[in-house]
């Protein structure tokens, strides 16, 4: 809530002269100068008929003036006179007119932007409370996965989703702990997930599938998590693992790279929003069209990479190059993810579709939705 | 450039048995398990003619085998034999579909998305060069300014620029250092300017006109700064000042909180972008459609805050409620700046028009340009 008016005070919108409007009702007019109006000071004078005060923009309009003529429409005359010449409007903005004392200028549950930080300072707050971002913890899975920079023996792969959620998440949480790579061995996995079950948000990824060795699931739940879901009607991100335990909340996210990736921008990034409080937490899907014809097989709700031209302020989508959802080189230059319904079976070029942006420029979400 | 083939060896996309296609030429067909292929391990065997192994999701092809059989399409029998009943594909990444040994997976100048970083780390790179984000230094000037929460004498404000700015400078920069608020005593505004040189990009807000009291550019030059330029034809922004020493760069911005914002979005946001590094720098303007008509005054382009709603893929846009170059209370709600060329006289309901995202969740650069 506003603790003040905003302008605080009646404010020249020009450096110019004020004075009063009958005096210039007939041009030109010639006033006597009785002080001046400076920004930061306050002018303990009345401007009285036949007469003006010089004053400077963002400064407060003395009592008895009710409009302020540009400089340039000016002259300034000896003894202390000036004339004026011309005139184009009162040059004044009033009092209260952005902002009155006691208007809300703030709700829970809106995104403070840069504007809105700006609006807060202008209303006389220093401080104010707003939730905090989610401690987030991120553990990777595999005994085929070894760090960048590693050697790797024949069977093993580069860690990649460690590096890519790393990046994702790491912006969005207070504070970021990367808990490394652990193998299939259910002691350390065991206690790894005990340490990343003290943020408020753990992310895992790899050991969801439903295969012998993926005990990710399984040791969620032993350690005290309730499992929402298990398996999800979207592609990629088929595996994907979600609970709760205490108001902390648990991901386990596909080991293929492209899936992670997606499963982050359907799933993960609404659920961050959610727990910083956001009102506005689901993805924001636009309308664009498809500028390729293609076939989809049924059954899933399907997310592909493309990429966004616009074309007459028409938003143009493509695919781009993919071999399936480990390919994240492919997936690299798109803008966004096309979203297919489960139930269909191809799209015709220029088609209407829906999609999310997702690439680092086009976060998915509006204010206006 | 990466080290490494991705995937690095013939990769199962599915869990299930491997095996030489001549001999699922003909289904069902029944075959002996010779083995075992893990994620992780290396399959030291072979397989050969009328022979299978089981395989898991992301794990080598033994040698020998050229498909792989979906589990599900499968029975298993007993004295270690699988009968195949289905197939569907060859469910096999080869080696290097994705990235090549050697192929140059990244370029300077472009921006290292989280996509970007996930295959820099799987093609084993740990670390990357990349361009250090400026230090970035904010003063605000004014005599009539104070920072919120201290007591308002008549005739002053409370300072909203440096929060909106440090909102929008802190996340772009390496380090970023707010100075406060200084009147206009020039031997003290002389030492913060001293100061504020130190970064690699010095924003000052306020005392860039041309009043008496405008000391921001003398100081600056006197401090050894050279300008490149004092007074800009956007509106706006108009007495808009920026100059440059020893690699560093100073931007005196407008005083009033609005021309700050778009003096922010147009110019700094655009610089800063440039001393990172990036290529692509320039703001990306996009067409829109108005949707209500309006009289503008020639003679600068013209920057007005805008509400962007998307109907059948086409942005429509409409100004937000404006009282002048000091009201940020309308232009919160704005996703964009609309931009009119100089000579524009006005625009009809219905026309087409650019515009630049400026809201916090459309930052206006994408790589698509």
């Amino acid at each position: 809530v506003s603790r003040v008016d905003s302008p605080p005070f009646n404010k020249a919108a020009m450096d110019g002269f004020a004075e009063r409007s009958p005096d210039v009702a007939e041009l030109p007019a010639t006033l006597a100068l009785v002080g001046d109006s400076f920004a930061g000071g306050w002018p303990e004078f009345r401007v009285g008929p036949g007469q003006a005060a010089r004053i400077t923009t963002g400064s407060p309009v003395p009592e008895g003036a009710d409009t302020v003529v540009m400089v340039e429409h000016t002259e300034e005359l000896e003894g202390g006179r000036v004339r004026v010449l011309k005139l184009s409007g009162s040059n004044i903005c009033p009092r209260g007119e952005d902002m009155r004392r006691g208007e809300t200028v703030a709700r829970a549950g809106e995104f403070l932007s840069p504007l809105g930080v700006g609006v807060a300072a202008s209303a006389g707050h220093e401080r104010l409370a707003v939730f905090r971002r989610p401690r987030v913890a991120l553990l990777c899975t595999g005994t085929e996965v070894v760090e960048p920079g590693r050697p790797v023996a024949r069977g093993q792969i580069y860690n990649s989703n460690g590096p890519m959620l790393s990046a994702l998440l790491g912006p969005l949480a207070e504070e970021f702990r990367y808990l490394g790579v652990v193998g299939d061995e259910p002691g350390r996995l065991r206690e790894a997930i005990r340490r990343g079950l003290q943020a408020d948000l753990f992310v895992i990824s790899g050991g969801v599938s439903v295969g012998q060795r993926d005990l990710v699931p399984p040791t969620l739940e032993e350690l005290g998590v309730r499992r929402v879901f298990h398996r999800c009607a979207i592609k990629p991100g088929k595996p994907t693992y979600f609970g709760v335990r205490d108001g902390a909340a648990a991901f386990g996210m596909p080991g293929n790279p492209l899936s992670c990736f997606v499963v982050f921008q359907v799933l993960v990034r609404p659920a961050i929003r959610r727990l910083m409080g956001l009102r506005c937490a689901e993805p924001a899907f636009r309308d664009g069209v498809m500028d390729e014809s293609f076939g989809n097989k049924p059954g899933r709700r399907n997310f592909l990479p493309c990429t966004v031209r616009a074309r007459e302020g028409v938003c143009h989508l493509r695919r781009t190059r993919s071999h399936g959802s480990a390919d994240i080189t492919g997936a690299r230059s798109a803008d966004a993810l096309l979203s297919l319904p489960a139930d269909c079976s191809g799209v015709e070029k220029g088609e209407t579709v829906r999609f999310l942006w997702s690439g680092p420029h086009f976060p998915p979400f509006s204010p206006g939705g």
